[in-house]
Formats: C-alpha cells, structure tokens, sequence
C-alpha cells in the first residue's frame, strides 16, 4: 500500500535500468496479443479510424448491446454531440430521431463485476487515491475491492464508457463517450465502461469543444458527423487494422511499468518512484508476423 | 494519510451537501482575490486570449525572465510547434530565429522550492501517489516534503511549466509548455513550473496534434502563431480580462473540494470518498464589483 513505500527515491543510476523504447525493443511475440477482433470496434470518422477494444468481462451486456447497434448499422450517420474539455467527447442520438433496433432498451446497470479470484489482475503496487486497489485486467486498467469483492474498469484517459441519465438502466450503449482529460475517476462505479481506444485518440482530443453548458455543440457548430461504426470481425480482412497490445501480465509489462515509473533516461532528475494507474501506457503497435 | 481513510464509503443523503454550483452561490466576496496582473499573461492567438497567472513564489527567477521575454515582446511572432496528445501544447523557436533579449540565458534551476512554515499551503487529505503531501498554494497546486523541507507546484492539466534541454539551467524561459492531459506528475521536480491557464485551455487543447515525434508539427503542418505575449499590468485597463479565483484557503474552497470528492448530484451511486488533487477545480470567474 501506498503508506509503506519510499517517496522520493533518488534515482538510481541510469545505464542500468531500460527505458520504455528500450523495453518494447526487447520483448518477444509472446508479450503481445492480437486485438480480440469480435469486441473491437472501428469508428471511422472523417479524419479516419478510431479503434476501440471492448472487453465484456466488466459489463457483457452493454458490449453485447454495442454490438448489436453497430451490426444494426444504428450509429452511421450519428454525430460526435459533445466536446468538453478535459472531459469527455460523446456521440449519440440525443432527440431520438434514430429509432433503437429491436431489444435494445432498457439494460441493468454493469457499473462494477464480480471478482473472482480467477479473474485476470495484475496489481500496480503503487497505490491509489481512489480505490484500496488497481491494477490491470487483459489490457484494461481496472480497480477491485477485496472487501466488495468487485472489480471495475478505471476512467482513464482513453477510457469509453456508456452514457446514461438519472436512471441506472437507462444507458443502452446508443450514447458513448471517451475520456479527453485527467482521469475523471469520480465516475468510477457510476457508468459502465466497456473499453478503451487502442488508436485514433487524437482525432477525437483535438476536435473544437463545445460552446453550449456541458461541452454540447450549439447549433450553429459542426458537429462531426460518424460515418459508421463497425465491429472489426466483420470487416473484411483486407481493410483491418492488424493491430497487438502489450499482455498486461507479462514480464515485459513489468519492465515497461518500471521504465516509466522511475525514468532512466538522462533528462530526470528525481525519479518519481511511484506511477498512478493511468499514466501507465498500456502499448498497441502494428501486428507483427 | 491514504491508508488511514475509509475506501469507498457510500454516498451521504443527497439533500444535505451543497453542489459546487451551490457552493460557488453561496461564496462571499472575501472568498475571491482578483489575479495578480503582474503576474499574469495574456497569450494572444489567433483564436482568441488564453491567460496564464504565474506564481512567482515556486520559481521566482524562471518568472522574472518570462515578464522580461515577454516585456521585449519576444514571444511576438513565435509559434505553437508541439501539441502531443494527452501530454502538451509548446511554444518557442527551436531554430533559435529570434535573438534572446540582453540579461537572458541560462538560470539557475528551480524545479521546487524551499518550503518555510508562513508558504501557504492548504493541505487536501485524500493523499497522493507522488508526493508525500499535497494541497494548494495560494491558487496553485502543489507538493511537499517535511522531510526535504521543499515544496513544488504539481503537473496538473492546465499547468505551465518552462522547457529545457539536458541542461538543468537551459530553461530560460523562451519556451513554454501547457499540460494538456492526464497530469504527467513524473515531471514535477525536473523542470521549473511557473503557473497555470486560468481561462482559455480549450483554445489550446484542442488544437490539431502534431504529427512528428514528440507531437512536433512538421513542416506541412499549419504551426499556430502567437500574436502577442504581454503582462497584463502593461495592458490598457480597457483591454483587460478582470477575473478572480477562488482564495484556496477560503472554507468555500473547502466546501468546493467537499462538494467533488462526494458528489451529491443525483447521478451519482457511489460517492469517491477521495479526490485526487489534479481532479479538484480552482474555480475562475468574472470579477464581481
């Protein structure tokens, strides 16, 4: 916990401990895992491709909503609506004039899981304001209580979650957002998170916020139209983004969260000696072969 | 301390804490102090003003130099040429075009600070995973160490902080960064920080990203201008922005922070129990008169 730890540790010296580029350079294919192409979602917008990677450990039932609206074909032509800064960016359908397909409606709330010890979690030692616990869950950064016994996803930067209104059953997975700012963690156990964007977050960070109260667009601003959302395996081969993400419980994700955590490289001169959860880069490159 | 508090606890009736809209109603004058215009910039961009107000406490001679930079109307004609997504926006001349003004140049390093008993400095009880010790400066957020006896202003979105090389006393001052993201608080102690946006993050955070290494734009790629970088002391009172913060040591400052770290909006579930210091806002507003 984070009481018993050293702060301040002055750094030790550089030429023994790798850095981050040096770490990903060294590891082996079996650090990685491809994208789990049946909960990824490829949101094409003007500028190109947004991709996010669901994982339905945390909350099956609004990924497997998503993914019904998406082969539905319900989010084309919707419009990034909302744009706040350091908060969140959101699509959706907010005057209903896309009706909902068939058995999307009303969903239970998925705001945290149950956590069995089986469950994948690699734990970040080095404490949190938040929660009495986090770590990561098969690339996903995620918080668990032993006294709940419940884990749930964490709203980090990049983070998609589900939105809703008063009512808890309310988010069907037709409104989406992503995380654009420090990590609202306040919302943690509030709204359920169904993933993150593994690639393309800066054409959704760098859209112009919204005038209205919240980040809305006012009507005289261009909202950004979504062209389509489609789930990456039923996309045809060819047009895939072959992308792999660094496993969260290998060794080499070790080496890189200690890369980060006390930096090596020349420029530092205080090695911070403690990394909050989501300042840890969880790594996405091209598919190797 | 973080141990010592009860993770998780569940939200209060609703009904008997104030929102922070009711908490900032409900402030008296007394709870604001106007900026202070000798240490405030007005960054002028094509797009409109962006202002920073600098605290000279924290880095003293890093905030001379700047008031001079920007007195010889250095930044005048300089461009934005990095924005890194999830990291910073960066303005200066790489290339060394513009001749730096006499009496600047190399300055000795202030990444923290002496920290005397009369420095204020609130402290926010939640804990923290970088510092033993965290709270608010007279407005700024920062850190400390009882056992160091220093303190230093913490890399929250939103902060300003001077751009160096491997140096330690390159950072004149001539090239400035604004946090853009997840706070990077591996950063705090190894480069001098100055003060924060208090109005006009968006003008900056949402700017396109920079496409080469590091966020840099490349040279395809539209650099931002800077009209004009003035000390708002110098600027005709008709030209003004008259805004006041929040005085950090204020009990409507209290209540504010209350008011975040267990929401009582009726969307929330569960109140967060904690706030992370880089989660609370230093409220900014119109001067009353």
């Amino acid at each position: 916990m984070l009481c018993t730890l050293t702060f301040l540790s002055a750094a030790a010296p550089a030429a023994k401990r790798p850095s981050m580029a040096e770490v990903l350079a060294a590891s082996s294919p079996a650090d990685w895992r491809p994208l789990d192409l049946d909960n990824t979602l490829y949101v094409e917008v003007p500028a190109g491709r947004v991709i996010i990677e669901m994982t339905p450990r945390f909350a099956p039932l609004h990924v497997a909503n998503i993914k019904t609206l998406a082969r539905a074909r319900y989010f084309d032509a919707l419009s990034i609506i909302r744009v706040q800064d350091n908060y969140v960016v959101q699509w959706g359908d907010p005057e209903n004039r896309h009706p909902l397909p068939a058995g999307i409606g009303e969903v239970e709330p998925e705001f945290d899981a149950p956590a069995p010890a089986q469950m994948p979690f690699t734990r970040l030692p080095d404490g949190d304001v938040y929660a009495p616990e986090v770590g990561f869950s098969d690339g996903f950064p995620a918080a668990r209580s032993a006294t709940l016994h419940r884990a749930w996803l964490a709203h980090c930067y990049g983070m998609v979650g589900v939105g809703r209104d008063l009512n808890v059953r309310s988010g069907s997975g037709a409104e989406l957002y992503v995380v654009i700012g420090h990590a609202p963690r306040h919302l943690d156990r509030n709204v359920a998170l169904v993933g993150r964007v593994v690639k393309g977050m800066e054409l959704l960070s760098g859209l112009p916020r919204g005038g209205a109260e919240m980040g809305f667009y006012t009507k005289t601003e261009a909202a950004l139209p979504i062209k389509s959302i489609r789930v990456a395996a039923d996309v045809p081969a060819a047009e895939r983004s072959n992308l792999e993400v660094i496993r969260t419980d290998s060794a080499a994700f070790a080496a890189l969260i200690e890369s980060r955590r006390n930096r090596p490289e020349d420029f530092f001169q205080v090695a911070a000696g403690h990394i909050d959860l989501c300042n840890v880069p969880i790594a996405v490159r091209e598919q190797r072969r």
